[in-house]
């Protein structure tokens, strides 16, 4: 029978480019070092395991209605800068994209976004009907192109991604950039900055949202608690922004959205600020060390600010990423990011960092 | 700072009446029995629990990149009779509900439910600018109002969402009314068919939506874990259709949507049959010990398909809940779902419908 429902099909939903993440293990008894999906090399913050353990045997019963717990507990991770009711938590900082899309896209609306980027942004922003535009980063240092941003802006433009350090290309936003940029804009359009990679930025002029959240501005801030308390399997994010942005979205938080697991795990890695250290500590020294050895080798690399570099492969990008596998090595090709012919290397240990470059050395550029 | 931002705010997203679930048990050295939420008075399955836990340490890696091995185990539990690429899984049946609306809503369009019902189906169609209509079940008996429903649809009709059993009052749709409605509603609306309450019915004349969707109506069958499968906590949930439904509905199924505990709790209660069949069994046990107490205290109760009952409660119903709860009995008002001054009790083991019965022979009538 065909009862003819297409007739109700939005045309912006037809089947299109999907998002696909980076690959899980394969089975196999070898040794796997896993660089190529930014987890953290350290595993899971020991406190957030343990609370979730304790709240496995709570599942029966509903969670919390809202998410106000952990946003306390958020409050005060900010030392008491914001408030609760700037803070909206979720299944994964990528459903805090989905929802505020949701929440200020029309059909026929613009987004603008800047490749190479995290996927997502455009691809969810098709979902509500609107058009998102890239204006990529500026070769060869992927630089943001603040002037071709300010230049594509049209009246329909409703959200603007910033991504700072931004993926997969290591980069940042400086104080001064971001700073023109916000000046210039106007009034009226929503700024996503994603900061899930925060943690991992020293440069002296990196900034976050915060200071410009604090004062007014209409940015909303992603992050996630995948990359420095190592929780990625159990999908947790958050943003903060002003309370009148916060308190707009939040009208389509549904009740009981997160599962005990979750809040749970995320108060425990909350209060296991020595985790966080160890894992900032661990990815600055491999960030070093990498480069030493990139530079050594002659590999083309750009420098990071996040947990992860980009790199010119010295052979074609799907040779260099099956030859890596046979050593045991997962790294990640990201053409798809809008990175042609580049790989992306998360930042492991020192041991997966070593055999990573002991598998590099082995791989000689075609001539 | 005021930046305007309000001028891109949508006007159906104004704060309005927001959904709220059961309350949570209170702080207390007394023993509470929870009577208020319909979870599931076995606990969890203990294969569930066990695979959440040995999920917690995996938590550092991202999870399945898609519900697949989710999907493959409920293909295995309908015994073949639906392929898997026929359901979604996500974070809770509600946000099932929230993702087919997004998928078919546009902004003045029309939903119809009927109250009293779960309060979500009005309120998050409303997140997608649709106007919802309510077209009650018909009193005393709460029977569906076919022809009221049919009546109502016009060509702006999206959605119709049924319930059976229905949540709060415990009613079902026999085989013949859906029959009867299925034939003649037009073949572009979208029936949502509520049936998280499915393994409670026991009707000879009870259906689910699943001869329906071998057919070809175009019915989403919205099922969960929450209820039968005791992980409440969790937020775990799937819809069954035609694979043309749902792979429209797909294209919006964000990547690494369900948490990898979940995605192992889920499989693993779906591998344990005995706790189901327990379950069922505790619930048809109860039921019927609670009818003939509620008939020997000459309490106004509706028969009862699900794991709960509503009453007329022998005096207010505030009054009537804080009355039980001294006696450390949690039940819910059901006012808010359009049930004015009913109350709902959830079916509890033996030992909690004794304590309810033993505080329910201390109320007496207001004369």
């Amino acid at each position: 029978m065909n009862y003819g429902i297409e007739s109700i099909f939005k045309s912006y939903l037809e089947p299109r480019e999907v998002y696909t993440g980076g690959k899980n293990i394969p089975a196999s008894n070898k040794k796997i070092y896993k660089l190529s999906s930014n987890e953290n090399p350290l595993g899971a913050s020991p406190k957030a395991i343990a609370a979730l353990k304790t709240a496995a045997e709570q599942v029966t019963v509903y969670p919390d209605q809202t998410d106000i717990r952990l946003r306390e507990a958020l409050v005060m991770d900010f030392n008491g800068q914001l408030a609760a009711d700037q803070f909206i938590c979720a299944n994964g900082g990528s459903e805090i994209i989905d929802m505020l899309l949701r929440a200020f896209i029309n059909e026929g609306d613009e987004v603008i976004y800047s490749n190479p980027s995290f996927l997502p942004y455009s691809v969810f922003s098709r979902w509500y009907g609107a058009n998102p535009f890239d204006i990529p980063l500026l070769k060869p240092n992927y630089d943001l192109d603040v002037e071709g941003i300010l230049n594509a802006i049209t009246n329909k433009t409703k959200v603007i991604f910033l991504t700072s350090p931004n993926n997969p290309t290591g980069t940042y936003i400086p104080k001064d950039v971001l700073e023109g940029f916000l000046n210039g804009i106007p009034k009226n359009i929503i700024i996503v900055f994603d900061e899930v990679y925060r943690h991992f930025a020293d440069a002296e002029d990196y900034v976050t949202a915060l200071p410009y959240v604090k004062t007014g501005h209409n940015i909303i801030a992603i992050n996630s608690f995948s990359k420095t308390y190592g929780l990625a399997g159990q999908r947790i994010g958050y943003c903060y922004t002003t309370a009148k942005i916060a308190n707009y979205i939040r009208q389509i938080h549904k009740p009981f959205l997160l599962p005990i697991t979750s809040i749970e795990a995320a108060i425990g890695a909350l209060n296991d600020e020595l985790f966080v250290e160890k894992t900032v500590k661990t990815i600055h020294a491999g960030r070093k060390y990498l480069m030493y050895e990139f530079e050594k080798l002659g590999i083309t690399y750009w420098p990071t600010q996040g947990n992860f570099f980009i790199i010119d492969p010295p052979i074609p990008e799907f040779d260099f990423t099956d030859r890596l596998m046979k050593d045991g090595i997962m790294v990640r090709p990201v053409s798809q990011f809008g990175a042609l012919g580049k790989v992306r290397i998360t930042i492991g240990d020192q041991e997966s960092n070593e055999a990573l470059v002991h598998a590099l050395k082995k791989i000689k550029p075609h001539t």
